[in-house]
């Protein structure tokens, strides 16, 4: 599919579309509709069942969106959450400098600054992509949303950027409270906001999206996970230093690259996550590794989550792993003037940070683009029966009475512990197709044999499976437990 | 408890506190911590099991939060959605007019406009409240938070004051994918925005909050949930004609007063959510019926759900039931230039909503207050087992290697499906307590006849249920059965 192709669909099917879209929508924000929101917080249960509820040091928190300016600027966000602006002094579009000049196959590194991207502009003679008008000089533009509170308006906040300064401003108080031991992991699913020039390309370039973020705190000393368990796992990178994907195990990772195994570790678990809980082919998923003026200044080591999605035209990012050192703690001890360092066996240590980064919109897209698949006589979305908006549909396979009864009876039943969708409208045929394209994994069909009592089949059902099409006779006082069984994630 | 009590509670034990805490907090914001992030998720997924999921034509959608200025303009929210303030000429602190005189007993309606409000300052000679300066004239000030996007920040929006909206601009593409039929109902959990001037009485006078909402769309001339299951449910009323509490039942609202039995009905399972799911005793909830300049002006009946709440100082609101007639799809049909009416059957119809509104935090802060329990011995947080943040603590008895290894054991297999607390600090009576104060409904202690083999209670532990401190042996391999039997609420 491209891009206009799975926005289509999306909105057609009910998952999502632009925020306010009767009044010719928002760019950049997104509603979901019912079965993007279950898919969406299917998908969210599962990173926290993965991530944070197997461990019984790491806990969810949430936050207030609105955060004061202070810890904005102890963070740096103020001065330096910035992207360059070219604005054309002809029709007066700005244009993100980066975007612009790769979408002409300009190169300039991560962190060019306005001069580095007026030398390009001018080296390579670009005009506005709009109007062919000449272009300005361009600018620093600080890419948070500022808003205003009080009676005056004077007392000036931010929609936070990211949801990791909520961990990180409640560090000291959970800590405390706790656990008091490290590591120590707090976790937030939430809002980010992003004053972004170029909304577009779907759920991947959004000013109101969603994170799944996991902080976890460490002692750099004494941060050792089992890496014994995952060494031979092995999954694509592009290195920073030969930019080119290789194929490799995490315990070459820490031979040959050099990548501690606390990070290594965390680079196969977060490809297991995408292999088995999400359902992402080996050769979709890599990790690209930022260095240089790429990564963010206070990253030691930062690698993008990268999944190759068609509509995107190829590896996009989609989440993140970041060693941020002890950089933020540090300035949050200094911009709050309160000692965020901890006391570990009498040791004073100031935690690093891994930040385990998810960008919930960007993953939803993803997980649409490359698991529906059209092979023009079905069209399947292909997801796993936990991530399916609808654990089943239950179908009465003719038009009766009785039928009818007992198919209401057995969604009444089912609907208790499953989101069950209830269709008496077209052949089954039909009715079969329009569930595959909704990823619902079952299909539960009820006909006369359920409800003959001289039948052998009664009190059964046919449930058909939407990938195989296999269809098998179930009782129906055995259905709650199939699904049950079908449709849970076992980490 | 007063409001400093339950604020420190809550902060100590970690159930919440003033968002950016450590940079001396911003007002009108909180953040939870672990313990209350699993409070609000279970009060939310309660209310969602309640009002939502048992109904197979009531669904959960999710949007954003920024909202553009068009549909804000057409419902009335850019010009309305007004507070009134009063400024002081000496120390320049401004106060919201109706708060400021009420803390003062003196009344005016709750729809009273500037100078309304100046000539009651005026006739009781009001002063600053803080500096006994002289007040300026009042002033109406616009509530709603705005936000500036684009590279000239010259696109206007605004943060959503309620979640109400979203339902609204999303019925007509949700309507026509999912049902076709009334009624209809879209429900939002998330947040909602005010630029509030007296942020105060911790959870209640918020400028970040959490709602959940419930929009019934229906058309009024076929609306007919149920009404004999509840007619004689009986629930206290503050009707707007008489303003005196009244235990009556929903029969005898509807005649006596007049209450359509559509409305009369949710008043009902409202009360019965309160009683049965949250454990609100009947004498602490009360409908507060608004009437006149009272009451918004699009709604045909409005009431205030009440809880009797100590640290607030009586009954407080921390939700509502409104009818709001037709006014919301048909503003946004002219705003939009669009017809959002529905064809039933041939009929054209344009949609009526009911609107069941719940602050989130409000009720968070409502049930802490209502069910905690101090009697100089003991001091339980009574909450419902189904909303308790954790579901049971595990507790060695004695400190032994063979008890500790079963007790990890113990926790590690109830860690896969509840919310489970190690812990073996202290004295066992002081643990008991600890859970008490966090609301933990069950203790389950292992002890020496655990891993003794030769005794009858080999393999066997101790619960102990916080309420009744009542104890007794349970087979480990029964514990899970029932944890979940214990902890789940049916609807």
């Amino acid at each position: 599919m491209n891009i206009d192709d799975l926005t289509a669909f999306a909105k057609e099917k009910g998952f999502f579309w632009p925020g306010a879209e009767i009044y010719g929508g928002l760019a950049g924000t997104y509603d979901y509709g019912h079965l993007g929101t279950l898919l969406k917080r299917r998908f969210e249960q599962c990173w926290l069942s993965y991530f944070v509820e197997r461990h019984n040091d790491y806990y969810l928190i949430e936050g207030s969106n609105i955060l004061p300016e202070k810890p904005l600027i102890a963070s740096g966000h103020a001065a330096r959450f910035n992207d360059i602006l070219v604005g054309c002094s002809k029709c007066h579009t700005y244009f993100r400098a980066d975007v612009m000049l790769a979408d002409m196959n300009i190169k300039v590194s991560e962190g060019a600054n306005p001069s580095e991207i007026d030398s390009a502009v001018k080296s390579n003679n670009v005009k506005c992509p709009k109007c062919q008008g000449a272009l300005l000089q361009s600018k620093s533009f600080n890419m948070m949303v500022d808003v205003h509170l009080g009676p005056e308006k004077n007392e000036k906040g931010y929609l936070r950027p990211e949801t990791a300064q909520t961990p990180y401003l409640n560090f000291f108080r959970e800590f405390n409270i706790l656990r008091k031991s490290l590591p120590f992991g707090l976790a937030v699913i939430g809002r980010a906001y992003r004053n972004e020039i170029s909304p577009r390309q779907g759920l991947y370039r959004m000013r109101e999206l969603t994170q799944a973020e996991l902080q976890i705190f460490f002692d750099p000393d004494a941060f050792k996970p089992d890496f014994g368990s995952v060494k031979d796992t092995e999954f694509n990178v592009v290195p920073f230093k030969t930019k080119k994907q290789v194929k490799i195990t995490a315990a070459n990772l820490v031979k040959e690259y050099e990548v501690p195994e606390f990070y290594a570790y965390h680079m196969a678990i977060i490809f297991l996550f995408y292999k088995n809980a999400i359902g992402i082919p080996d050769e979709k998923f890599r990790f690209l590794e930022k260095g240089g003026d790429e990564k963010a200044f206070y990253n030691r080591l930062h690698m993008d989550l990268e999944a190759d999605v068609e509509s995107w035209g190829g590896f996009k990012e989609i989440g993140g792993l970041h060693y941020r050192g002890d950089y933020d703690l540090t300035c949050h001890s200094k911009g709050a003037n309160k000692d965020l360092s901890v006391k570990i066996n009498g040791k004073k240590v100031m935690p690093n940070v891994l930040e385990l980064s998810f960008g919930v919109d960007r993953n939803i897209w993803a997980m649409i683009d490359i698991l529906y698949k059209d092979d023009k006589i079905r069209q399947v979305l292909g997801i796993k029966p936990w991530l399916s908006p609808l654990s089943a549909a239950v179908l009465p396979l003719q038009k009766d009475d009785t039928i009818s009864a007992k198919a209401e009876e057995v969604r009444s039943e089912l609907s208790k512990r499953f989101k069950v969708f209830f269709d008496e409208a077209g052949s089954i045929g039909r009715r079969y197709a329009r569930q595959d394209e909704l990823g619902t994994p079952f299909c539960i069909t009820i006909d006369f044999d359920t409800v003959n009592s001289e039948s052998k089949d009664f009190g059964t059902v046919t449930v058909r499976e939407r990938d195989s099409k296999s269809q098998e006779r179930i009782a129906i006082s055995d259905l709650s437990l199939f699904l049950a069984e079908k449709t849970s994630y076992k980490v």
